[in-house]
């Protein structure tokens, strides 16, 4: 069962997916004691959520509701890149001894069901399917060990490109960071869940055709690495984002290209996690 | 004058800085209507701030006081490498079309006078004086000409580097992010008290040996060219933070190395925005 965040009635709310056409909103009563869905994860009460929405929740058609992006307001966003060998190879980097970090602001996310904004000055928009962890527990010097006791559970994520503006320079910001540019979603599957994530695949579609296929196996620095490593250097919290980094197959370095035009339908399928889909638009 | 936040009575307040030895807290109907000091940019009362600490602002003796960075909570904090052909040639890098973009996360932020966090498992910790710009208005796509209208105001900026962890991979963001690293403060100078930010001179001390030395004419892309670039991948908000680079004279680039050690007294004087001081100390 997946917890999502979403617009209804007039308010940012939260709840459950009972399926894909309905949702449970948390009750009026969980709410008022945590006003979203990351203060439910920093409280270690996704089980009572759960428990809570489906004995008392209202029922919200999903027609009728707007998604967000799963946490909405995440205090930090990390990215990994270059996080698959058929990656690496394709954009011709080397080996590196660490994952390589770049970082998202929260007004980049986009939801589920939402048009991804591509620049206007832009036609270079590209597509990144990825698993992403929402952390649980915070904490500093996490080891591989303990890693996965931080971890609250995980969703689909799309870190949209603008590949001309990651490559103004060799910091990778401002390619990354256009508004509604990464979609995170439909909604966060809780770890118990998930099960071994290394059984998990990826796949990215554009209007239908595959074009990114990997096992989350395939990670060449894995969940217990990234989080030891970003925990080294910065605090954790929970609600805290990680976009794990995307598999070969990106749009930029086919030949011909294959970027991302106004229209398009792109998905992003992981095991379990369910379809994150999105339509691209021009940015206003 | 400049304005400050702080710590004091056991509370998070802000006011305005009389001189080294004292502060003017701004009054209680003031902190009522404006929680903190980026609540005040964003309402484009900074002289109305000033005019209620003169009238009616508690007397705050510095030495009862504890300064924090002077945006403890900004939105958005952004840095630009490589703004100094002086730091650009001793790096060895190549000259750029457009300014090179990380991010730091506000909890990397460090007060004036507090010890700057050097990381245990490093002994690289590097010195980067700078001038950091703090925006006014919001925008997004702000053109050069219309840039100044967008800033409040400025402040020295200490951009803490554990150079190892910087260039683990070719993104920087975690030398860049540990804790309690990057130096702001003391206060915040409105911009229409510093005039001409080209006139300005910039200086870093290391236990009093000038160790980087420049003119704020002598930046590569300037506060205007900056200011444009950012606002075209992501909405500028009040409060947002950019560190406008460090000229040449890092300690990670003399021969033999200079880097920062526990104990030592770091200094970036920026001309009438007073002197922002800092010791080092080893993270707990």
């Amino acid at each position: 069962m997946g917890f999502l965040s979403f617009e209804w009635d007039g308010r940012q709310t939260y709840g459950v997916r009972q399926d894909e056409g309905s949702y449970l909103e948390a009750p009026a009563a969980f709410r008022e004691q945590f006003p979203d869905l990351k203060s439910v994860i920093a409280a270690g009460q996704l089980a009572g959520l759960k428990a809570a929405a489906l004995a008392q929740g209202a029922v919200v058609p999903a027609g009728q509701a707007r998604l967000l992006p799963v946490i909405p307001n995440p205090g930090k966003i990390f990215c990994v890149g270059l996080n698959y060998k058929s990656h690496v190879a394709e954009m011709k980097r080397p080996d590196a001894d660490h994952p390589a970090i770049f970082v998202r602001f929260a007004d980049s996310l986009a939801a589920a069901d939402a048009a991804l904004q591509r620049p206007a000055f832009s036609d270079r928009f590209d597509y990144e399917g990825e698993l992403a962890i929402v952390i649980g527990k915070g904490g500093r010097h996490i080891s591989q060990a303990d890693a996965f006791d931080h971890v609250a559970g995980y969703a689909c994520f799309n870190d949209g490109t603008v590949r001309d503006w990651q490559r103004h320079t060799h910091q990778w910001t401002p390619g990354k960071n256009f508004p509604v540019t990464g979609a995170f979603g439909p909604c966060l599957v809780p770890a118990d869940e998930v099960g071994d994530v290394n059984a998990l695949t990826l796949q990215t579609r554009l209007n239908g055709q595959i074009v990114q296929q990997a096992s989350l196996d395939d990670l060449i620095f894995t969940i217990p690495v990234i989080v030891e490593y970003l925990s080294r250097f910065t605090p954790l919290a929970a609600g805290d984002v990680i976009a794990t980094g995307t598999p070969g197959g990106v749009g930029d370095k086919r030949n011909p290209p294959l970027y991302m035009q106004d229209g398009d339908l792109v998905e992003v399928e992981i095991t379990g996690l369910g379809i994150l889909r999105n339509t691209v638009a021009q940015a206003a």
